[in-house]
């Protein structure tokens, strides 16, 4: 008689993502948190530059194992160059599924002199959610004028997820 | 037949709070982590600048989904202006709990040259689990000399914390 | 008739890791996620400098509330001065197994400009994984030029790990 393999446990994902504000004079329009931010400067990059959609996709893919924003969205991948950030979390999060697991939940923070997430938090929230289909939380905090972001060089965003396989979570339901 | 409706997952949140060292020749107290440090620089802030007690609250209202540091203690609710971290610790563990939820534990780590972690980290631990009501695990890190931390400008913390659902956490303790 | 106990939750833990790139004209191997990378500038440290092992052991201790890297394996434990990243990543999980925890999953994200992730992706969580006997997924990231790592200043790595108590883990697999 053998000893019942132990449960599967959901995994944890981690994803970090930073982008430069747009340097003065640049007309380039401001998207945080699936949010578009009127009349606030701008970030760079190939993409939206939505830091908070992207740190969560990272963590997202972490979490399943099943590699990165760069290898999934990158550059030799050129149909989704300029997708939005909540297009690619909503793609990600298929992906996700795809591999097998189900989304529990993602954690974002913001982390920055603006925008002040604090303004549209539930819109963030719902934005994001939405994009997942799973409960995104999304929060904002600054570094009292230090580092990159304390200086106003740029945005940061990070992230946790938490996923756990299908077959495990259709045994938790009907057991 | 319907089948029945997945198992809830515990949820995941991570918060991240910087503060700046005050100038030499300042007298303001060094706290970190529910302690004070004596015969160290302090951190300014409205509050007593504790990062860590600051990074976990935020880490614990995200995993709810309740708001952030901003939304429940900010300068509009005037009542915890210069509140500790500590006491800021404990209510945020209470609204996570009055919001429906049970902790399962917090992870923080505290980035930065000074004050040096391992000297005290069991009394950090027993302090901050002490206000939170729950395990919290402290740990130290440094930069290697780099960045905002490194260079010291300040001190930064990163905490991570698991909660669930009070309904989902009887269901399980009673079947 | 008492209520039983709530069920024990995994437990999740957070750790973040910097080291600076040597000097120009120095010779230093660059290890980083178990990896040797040929041809790349290496980072400074006591040991391999192998920041993403080092942010996954803090994470793992953390989970388990045992300690950090330094408690562990600091400069007053000379046994392992010099030892390399993945020898002290499987370290740890036995030290985290020890203590009564089975290790569900380690995310880790490095952050940096070099060396690009994404061409070893797959053996770095291969390498990794066989580290710490558990699954470990390695993602990579940078912050558009800014802050430490922009700057080319050095490397960051930052991971979160979950466990649960074995005698939760056992009562799960029996019942």
């Amino acid at each position: 008689m053998t000893a019942p393999a132990p449960a599967p446990l959901p995994r944890t994902g981690i994803g970090v993502d930073v982008h430069a504000f747009a340097p003065t004079g640049t007309a380039r329009e401001l998207w945080v948190a699936g949010l578009r931010w009127e009349g606030e400067p701008g970030l760079v990059g190939h993409s939206d530059a939505d830091v908070a959609c992207h740190a969560a996709c990272d963590a997202l893919f972490s979490a399943a194992g099943i590699g990165d924003l760069g290898s999934h969205f990158g550059v030799d991948q050129p149909e989704w160059a300029g997708a939005s950030g909540a297009r690619l979390l909503g793609e990600a999060a298929r992906r996700v599924q795809a591999a097998g697991f189900r989304i529990g939940n993602i954690s974002v923070q913001v982390i920055g002199n603006r925008p002040r997430l604090s303004r549209r938090r539930d819109e963030a929230c719902a934005a994001m959610s939405e994009a997942a289909g799973a409960p995104v939380t999304v929060s904002g905090s600054t570094t009292d004028a230090l580092g990159l972001t304390g200086r106003g060089e740029g945005v940061a965003a990070i992230a946790t997820a938490l996923v756990i396989t299908r077959a495990e979570s259709i045994e938790e339901g009907t057991t």
